[in-house]
């Protein structure tokens, strides 16, 4: 049995104590947040508290409050030689208080307040500075059913910047997607088949060997045909851009 | 029964092809391709011909063939007031020659040349020229499982290029997280998931809500953190300015 305190409010938090709370291998053992108000519902459930000083003793202690606070959440813990984790994709493992024994248990996916999460679908990436204290987060992460990737600094902070990419960026690219299509009172719903596919294309085939469209074939009437249509001069150099990076990434003369 | 002549041998033939064949009620009564070559493994299965005047009276005839070559193929078919269409996302519905019944039969999808293609995941969108000849096209495209979406050729040239963004662009970003992981030694199937769940996320938010990230929070210190960490020209470029395009749309100050 892994006795886990969590520390802080948010969705990143709370969808941890929804799963190690069914988990049978699991305790939550306090609650912590800097105001009771958000824990209130589950006080029932759990020993809520708003009191840093009446923290437990609990194998691991997960810190999931805004990347800003993490160190000086860390520096306020009332104890020392325990295992302290934050949840971060770009906060430094160093940013935590020494005091302790530190690492980063950094769950890989988006997450929304109300949807219910699937852990199989969320890879964590643990990063350590003690091997040792390594197997229990691994196996914590594994008895909620997250694959579990072991990563070192400069590794984290590759993926939390690719994450933006694929996550962030293509989310922008869908929104533009969005104005295109209403602008021509079209329905964005259309796309949405295409949308998936184009994401589960990757499974299978690298995003390299995936590519197609005008801008790899260098097809230039239809490209100019797009700008044309472009009426938002952000969104016609968002196109002139992507189309530059897909031809560079295929060798095309630019 | 609705009897179909297929012209052309890509991907997007192919997979018609597949599909008329299966369902019942559509017989393929000929393929034609300027060249036998790539039709000849189905020549057991269906009539194929290279010899476009050979053919037969067809209830429709596809065109699929590369945008550049839909208005001569169409001119050299050796009739008149049947039902002709092409399938592409941007080729004008008047560059088919008008001695025919003239429409569009575009599906909204990438298509790989070897996985197996579901229609009911292919949005199949209408455009026709005379009202008459929608039921047959609309009949068509679902017997084969798809949705029929019925458009006009400027919301066609809309979902075009909003497919060159959720399809080609997305997959460019999937491109460049590829590199970012790599440069780190980072697998990027760890990244799998995240994409996956980005899309399907759309399926119930807008992705104005589904937004968020270093861009929206305008976290100047994770953007200026991501952009030292880029070591490709490009890539920073295209970071810095789908930043912008994300702080443009969520009313952040640039």
């Amino acid at each position: 049995m892994i006795s886990v305190t969590l520390i802080g409010a948010g969705n990143v938090a709370t969808h941890f104590y929804k799963a190690f709370r069914k988990a049978e291998e699991t305790k939550v053992l306090q609650w912590y947040n800097r105001s009771l108000k958000s824990l209130q519902m589950h006080k029932n459930e759990v020993e809520i508290t708003s009191d840093i000083s009446t923290l437990k003793k609990a194998d691991i202690y997960i810190i999931c409050v805004s990347d800003d606070a993490v160190a000086e959440v860390s520096q306020q813990l009332p104890f020392k030689n325990r295992l302290v984790v934050h949840t971060s994709g770009s906060v430094n493992i160093h940013d935590l208080d020494k005091k302790n024994h530190r690492g980063v248990f950094y769950p890989l996916q988006t997450f929304s307040k109300e949807a219910e999460i699937d852990f199989s679908q969320v890879p964590i990436c643990i990063e350590v500075l003690e091997k040792s204290t390594f197997p229990i987060l691994k196996e914590l992460a594994e008895i909620i059913g997250s694959k579990v990737h072991r990563i070192n600094g400069d590794q984290r902070s590759a993926l939390h910047l690719a994450a933006v990419f694929v996550n962030n960026f293509t989310n922008q690219l869908y929104r533009i997607a969005h104005e295109v299509t209403e602008e021509q009172s079209t329905d964005f719903n259309i796309l949405k088949p295409l949308i998936l596919e184009t994401a589960r294309k990757i499974e299978t085939l690298s995003p390299y060997l995936a590519q197609t469209g005008p801008a790899k074939r260098n097809d230039k009437k239809t490209i100019k045909k797009h700008l044309s249509l472009l009426n938002n001069e952000m969104h016609k150099k968002v196109y002139e851009l992507l189309t530059k990076s897909i031809q560079e990434t295929h060798g095309k003369k630019l």
